[in-house]
């Protein structure tokens, strides 16, 4: 891949990441490369934009480059994966699982994306569909984890799991947490589940404080379906969540679909970055 | 202790046990005891009533038998506790931690109360005060647990607690459960605490899937007073629980108060029942 | 497949389950199929035997159906994996996650089998080696789960982990559990690891009671080189176990390797019989 | 308590401890305190020794401070529980929970013991009897834990558990932690056990790697009597230790007898120290 255009994503809506970006582009157009303003960012500074291109995305950029913490990438993947523009990460300080570039590290990383030192890692994208009355009542995708939980009750929620039409478990609990590999370092880590190398063709399901202490973490295949039958909530309260953003009520009587997304989130992965290694920063591995 | 008199208390709003209630009355009045209604049952069977007495609860009866689940108990334990009356638990079939008798051991364990076959286990109550601009908002006790917990949000909730005025965490996480003994077994258990025999003098605090891995539960003398500060709470929603009914919202700035009631509650334990009994046969252990 | 020479494989040294053996024969045969026997049960009951065949395991039966409980098919699964013989579990009375057909069901089993009525289940198997100064000092397969664990000592131990040549810890622990997702239902479960579908081509990564409480089960690409270097034990004292069994005292300065096996078990699915069933039974999740 | 005499305790076998020691020794002498050497100290360094003067312990020093981490101090907690002289912990650059005083924060804690700024919390020791055919085979004291584990061998070790002579469970597991409070926060907290408060007086007994998961951590008084019973360990083996060194090899038959030593040990908390501080600290509660 020859990269020339960069795409220069920003956190949203904080204005005191702009001097940032600017010397990020700075760096960036030093080193020849030409820069476009994401939506986000192009509300902080002044610039070239995306959105005025009327191209599409991959016809524009050939890279996105995000600056800001997790969630900033978690915004923008949604897009990037649509057109399939790879994207690379940069901190604003604090070290993240998707950011994972220091500012520091700002000019020797383009080099190394200058000379083809880096790799793409497809990253598993869910697609969850809420079905009521035979119709599809939400759809979104997600790139950490679709959380069913509890809202406002301080009871138990119940549902039924159905894995590509087998049934697994009737289950009281919290709620539940079905995440991709790449969201198995968040919530689902905090849950009890496993780490899962980011590039791994796999799904985790996690109970959320299961009153049975048996129902553990299950990994399955990104291929399959998981249906999550919101039975009983109706007495209760719940609520889904993508990427901790709440996206749909549910009321009882829902069919919660899992699947994996058609598009991946190509994440670019320079060399002399290890993914162990921000694991033993992340978690405080000193052994 | 001279049992002479007892007071009968059912599910609430459940007249489905009427039929129960009405030969759990034969059994004790054949065995030569007077029987009383409690309120919660005397909308389901006619008979002599308690309310009606216009007499101190203690005054009217010697022990109260609590026909139902654990969560008729939990509702009737507040009223026994503040006249400290004895109370038993009766399942009506499932066992349960509070009511571990059942309707076929019924004669036999009313031999052994009226035989003096029986110890009286003081139970730690809690009481919980939420404090907002210097005045108490909320108070309530609680039997089995004072939740925090997130309520229509998708995000971690951050707060502050201290012990006697000794800071002891800023955590962020799910939620935090401060549970009695007795509520050890409960919605504490399904978050990682430990089983905690009820007649001892402490109180467990144990994070909902803490994003600090290391935050686990913690065991305190239940003289010490809990202080918890929803500092940040106003960004996202919470709610407190008591025994698993919201009884608050919280909307940041509160400081949440948790130390033991000033009365314990008393349970019956049939000299043939024992606890880690009930323990093996609720938590499956087959060994 | 066409499946009419079936060789029978039963629980070693147990002369108890003779008769079931002859029974279950008797079963095979009246269904049109000839019996060979495996070497440990010939040892229990007489007939035609694979042994004096003097032919490869794969031209003498078709498939082989082990009796007895999940170690008795950990015994046999090596052989058979390694001349691709597909091998069906039958329990003695105690369901087991490989030996999920009971006696009552075996006639019908074997119908299924007789009309195809199954699939077959491709198992990872993890090859381990121990490496000692630049020499293999040892070599094994294990179905289940290869496990460095203390030995006789009251201490940790340490090692350092790296995979595919890249660092990933510095652990202190009672050991670690490299487990296949076979194994992810035995030991790996008990010490914190997640359930992974048995087919799924991954290897799970779990420590033992870890000295950091952050050091969770990691889930890898099943074509992953796993290398465990012993450093410090000699200070302390370990052992290596295939699925249970120890077959190697380290002493330190050995490097462990585990890497899947060239050959899998092939493990035969009856269609009627779906492992979100044994799950929910094995584990009582009972909703 | 008027202190003037100060037993030094130090590292045992390290001579490089011995230029630290002498510094403590200067620091504690300029402010006016006769220092006596411990036998681990009198080693390392001159001095008047604590074992030449043949009088109690107690006559001797008024306190003692131990030097080195906190393996130092439980191997000095048996002498001076049993002469029930208060104990004071200054560690060697890394912070332990027993010995929480830095070298540099040491002529101010001098200060705040001479002025009595500090208070002694009594913590509770474990007495463990091993009985084999009716005989008390071995007996010894732990601070932190007495632990049952699997030694030599790659399967589960069975026992069963009873408290004041009811029976608790039979259990199939790596082994059992019996600790203190005080040793809540070491092994047990890596086995699943909660933190608790270094002066309850209670006791938690944690499975090691239960096969049944619901085979939690227990809490229960401090005069409660453990009776462990390792029926069937005779077909396995394991080891008993107290406080990380293995004390006795168990071979089935024997019972393992866990209550509260008769003696408490007496540390010594300066009043700034505080012990949330200290668990903030070490488990890297960064909130």
């Amino acid at each position: 891949m020859d990269i020339s255009k960069v795409g220069l994503f920003g956190k949203f809506g904080d204005s005191s990441v702009a001097p940032v970006l600017v010397k990020v582009r700075e760096v960036l157009e030093k080193n020849g490369l030409k820069v476009l303003l994401g939506s986000t960012t192009s509300a902080e500074i002044d610039g070239e934009r995306i959105d005025d291109q009327n191209q599409p995305l991959n016809a524009v950029i050939d890279i996105a480059m995000v600056v800001g913490g997790d969630g900033t990438m978690l915004n923008a993947a949604r897009l990037l994966s649509s057109h399939d523009v790879p994207a690379v990460g940069v901190n604003l300080g604090r070290l993240g699982f998707l950011t994972d570039i220091s500012l520091s590290e700002l000019e020797q990383c383009l080099e190394s994306l200058i000379n083809g030192d880096y790799s793409i890692e497809k990253r598993t994208l869910l697609q969850t569909s809420v079905i009521k009355d035979n119709e599809i009542a939400f759809q979104g995708i997600a790139v950490n984890d679709a959380v069913i939980s509890k809202g406002n009750t301080g009871r138990l929620i119940e549902f039924e799991t159905h894995i590509d039409g087998r049934f697994v478990s009737h289950t009281r609990s919290d709620g539940l947490i079905v995440a991709t590999p790449t969201g198995s370092t968040a919530y689902s880590l905090s849950a009890g589940g496993p780490i899962i190398y980011p590039t791994l063709s796999v799904i985790s399901i996690s109970p959320i404080c299961p009153h049975t202490l048996s129902n553990r973490p299950i990994i399955i295949h990104e291929n399959s379906l998981v249906e999550i039958d919101s039975l009983k909530i109706s007495e209760t309260h719940a609520n889904l969540a993508l990427d901790g953003l709440i996206v749909c009520e549910l009321k009882g009587g829902e069919i919660i679909q899992l699947r994996r997304a058609e598009n991946k989130l190509s994440m670019i992965r320079i060399d002399s970055h290890d993914h162990f290694d921000v694991l033993r920063s992340k978690l405080g591995w000193t052994g």
